[in-house]
């Protein structure tokens, strides 16, 4: 089974790396990373290099499709070799879905006019306008469709569980959280905008900048 | 302030880019892959190429060092080159900490003789090996020694958190939490060896294979 995630300048990188650290777990899961060029790309602030091993036309059939955010998705909403390819990919994978603000780039390629999906959370007007319906769930299905969305960065590990459960059964996903010791214990309880107090979102205004 | 994750070969993705994907978030902090060698370093499967953009040796004070794990730590445990710099950067470093079985490093480096430790779940004997003394919790933390390990994989995003605590305020922390949309909302709760059923440590053993 070949799964394919493809990298871009400024990819955020949990975002890739949380599905990947669960899907290689897969037997005979051959994971790549793609990209427009066969090499290095860097992420969102220029520290980690990851190597893409392919290119986007040399992996045409990816059987499950995983597509990472970042601020480099913003730049990529009209790129026509990336959308092509992901729409090309998504007639024949089993899934393809998306983590964080790559869900802006399945809504550019047109694979979620009219559906319900998720992104980050600084990023729902602009999925809104790429014409999805955001719903604030932390992944979101759509199996007959074969499309799953995620929430921001850290949800892709939930949804590649998940995933792994779709492709193989529950037991399977189980032991795949137990390789990775998924059993979270954050320190403090403010992960979503919900549950974040006033003066966090200003902080986290803040980090951003 | 400069962050140090070191990377050797076989290492295990998500130990590395949990910390960075919270850690890079510090304002000012500078995060740098380092390794024996400058250039691409491939994960425990292969599948997965990142890049060092330094040398131990052109790196010998960070502030903070995170070494993570992987089955390529076994092959680490006399390697005087890393198992020295691991030493001699403790010595000035605000925080020295380990993701899995990088707490094996630490411990060969000399730096938990005695001392109460974590690790992967796999690894528990290998760890008590090396002196230190294994307890079964997600997160262990030596403030006066400053010296912080967690357990296996996906726990070193639940310690950087805390270590944006240490470094800078709680506030912070939330504020990271919340850029990472961190609410784990896993599909199952097998995370740990006490809560997975006999079939799925079953599974486990064999998805390991």
């Amino acid at each position: 089974m070949q799964v394919a995630i493809p990298l871009f300048p400024r990819f955020t990188a949990l975002d890739a790396i949380g599905p990947y650290e669960v899907l290689q777990r897969i037997p005979d899961a051959e994971v790549v990373f793609v990209g427009h060029r066969r090499g290095e790309v860097r992420s969102d602030n220029g520290m980690l290099g990851i190597i893409c091993d392919a290119r986007f036309d040399e992996l045409p059939r990816p059987d499950l499709l995983v597509v990472p955010g970042g601020i480099g998705t913003r730049a990529l909403l009209g790129d026509t070799e990336l959308l092509d390819w992901v729409r090309e990919a998504h007639v024949h994978t089993r899934f393809t879905t998306s983590v964080c603000t790559g869900s802006l780039l399945l809504a550019a390629a047109g694979l979620l006019d009219g559906l319900t999906a998720t992104t980050h959370w600084s990023a729902v007007e602009l999925l809104e306008h790429l014409g999805a319906r955001y719903v604030d769930q932390r992944v979101v299905e759509h199996l007959p469709r074969r499309i799953v969305t995620s929430a921001g960065v850290s949800s892709g590990i939930d949804m590649a569980l998940r995933l792994v459960e779709l492709l193989l059964d529950a037991e399977s996903a189980c032991a795949v959280q137990l390789l990775i010791e998924y059993d979270p214990q954050p320190p403090f309880d403010c992960g979503s905008r919900a549950k974040a107090a006033e003066a966090v979102l200003q902080r986290a205004a803040q980090l951003r900048r």
